[in-house]
């Protein structure tokens, strides 16, 4: 018996902000898991800023997408088959073969979640990568104090809202920036945050009120003009945590660095970039700490839901235009 | 008993590059040292590019230099007088106030140097604050570790030459930039540094080829077209030290920052600024380590002298011109 399988495939690489026509719906048939193979019903798939950047041929910390291959993220599923029996029919499950609606993958790379501690999609987000993101960036990276002053860009997306919760579940003042009136209210109403400003109307003065004794601490998931709002609003030996740059990734021009860098020196500052694949040995401590304040209320999350493989290129797109409040998710 | 004492006052503060026209010479009358002050005979002085940011109107780490009034730095003198017998007459000693012929200061400021282990100018470069300037940067800032490949700008300077010949000493291989074929040649030839090259042909392209595999450690006292030529030549985990940023100094329109900063993300770089007076209590390890490789010929250092107060003006626009080979001092 075989399953017919949908997935998406990079049709072309995308120059600047990617098109429909870059990505096409194929068909593929799967045979039943062989030795050692799991065959998985995709319910969820994540779209991340990150992708962006694997749909360029150039050398970076992933692979680059292949043309006519399908793309890949995480994703959540069930088992539906798994050749020796040590996945359960039926488990949920965490893999990074999404864009598609089935998967057949070693039994090894899908990972067994708890759909009784939350709905399983949250592994694709406060509980997943981007939560564990956020936790290291501002853990780790910006070695955040209890009590700091704390800027956030793209606080209303699934990395940033998590790393300003985090932060104000530790007692700091946070401050956020997002792209869009009702962002700003859901950054500053339902997440908690002193307070947030919307960045079209420039960053570094809203900062500069936000925040007139300046920051301790930023987490950079904007880069480009946030980056230098942020280093001239930055205390005397302040730490950025550079951990994504969507403000670029559809760039086609390389657009001018922050030209107040050096003030890194009279400052004593600390730019640090991450990738979260380096710190998959924290997720202990990411699941006690950011789990416990998801019980306490401390950390809350939205999710902006696009139903169907079919709208899943959509769903990227989007999502670089900042079409989403909390996690982008596609509901397969 | 008084002494005349000729020194050099803020005229007016410099516009881009400092003309002469913004310094002055005066002439005080000092009384003999009262209670608990020395009175030194200065004979060497210092000029340093931090000394260019002082002259601006603007806060920073340290406080401006005063219209009208002397200016500071580091200096060399001997022990004329001292009114509690603290120090004794003849007694070589390092202090803050240069710029001026004789210093009257509490006794306090006046900090004695050995002069058997080495000429006393020599607490005013290799031996003083541009040495532990390069060993904490080197040491503690990029956290070098034996073997890795390094890049130094500015890398004939006082600060440069020595932070290179650390690396050296700990085994790494050394590449730097200057600005004439004449520093290049002192870099490559008499300090052994394992590449060279002039930064005017252009530091992007010349250190791709002197470093085809890309650097660890990136020494930086130049900032601009460097600091972004740096960031491209890194490797993955690669750090900066931010020491200093000479081509900035007299700019007067801000120049652009690095484009690639983004590049901090994929390749994890760290980005840290410093300045030494956090540092000082690294001085016991930098006298032992850096005295050491001194004794053992494996650091050499220059100096480029300038005579007379009258010219000190002159040597510190020199320096920001870069006129000089290892340590700018002026001869008192």
């Amino acid at each position: 018996m075989t399953v017919t399988c949908r997935q998406i495939h990079l049709a072309a690489r995308p120059v600047g902000e990617p098109k429909p026509s870059d990505f096409k719906l194929a068909e593929v048939e799967l045979p039943e898991p062989g030795e050692g193979e799991v065959l998985v019903r995709n319910r969820w798939m994540s779209v991340d800023p990150y992708m962006r950047g694997r749909m360029n041929d150039t050398q970076s910390y992933v692979p680059s997408f292949q043309i006519d291959q399908p793309l890949q993220g995480g994703a959540i599923g069930e088992v539906v088959a798994c050749a020796d029996g040590s996945l359960e029919v039926g488990q949920p499950v965490l893999h990074m073969h999404g864009w598609r609606e089935y998967a057949l993958i070693p039994a090894g790379q899908a990972q067994p979640v708890d759909a009784d501690a939350a709905p399983p999609q949250a592994y694709l987000g406060v509980l997943g990568m981007p939560g564990l993101t956020a936790y290291v960036g501002i853990t780790d990276i910006a070695a955040l104090k209890d009590g700091e002053t704390v800027f956030v860009s793209g606080a209303a997306g699934a990395v940033g809202s998590v790393a300003g919760q985090i932060a104000k579940a530790r007692g700091c003042t946070v401050i956020g920036s997002a792209g869009s009136p009702e962002k700003v209210a859901f950054v500053r109403d339902e997440l908690g945050f002193d307070a947030a400003f919307d960045y079209h109307d420039g960053p570094a003065e809203q900062l500069a009120e936000a925040a007139p004794d300046g920051v301790d601490v930023y987490f950079d998931n904007v880069g480009g003009e946030h980056l230098e709002a942020a280093i001239g609003a930055m205390r005397d030996f302040g730490r950025i945590a550079m951990c994504g740059a969507i403000s670029l990734y559809n760039a086609t021009e390389i657009p001018p660095g922050p030209r107040n860098i050096v003030m890194a020196i009279p400052k004593r500052l600390t730019l640090k970039g991450f990738i979260i694949s380096d710190h998959f040995d924290r997720m202990p401590d990411f699941v006690r700490d950011v789990g416990g304040w998801l019980r306490d209320g401390k950390i809350r999350y939205r999710e902006t839901v696009v139903e169907g493989l079919d709208n899943a290129p959509d769903a990227f797109i989007g999502l670089l235009r900042g079409e989403n409040i909390g996690k982008m998710l596609v509901k397969l």
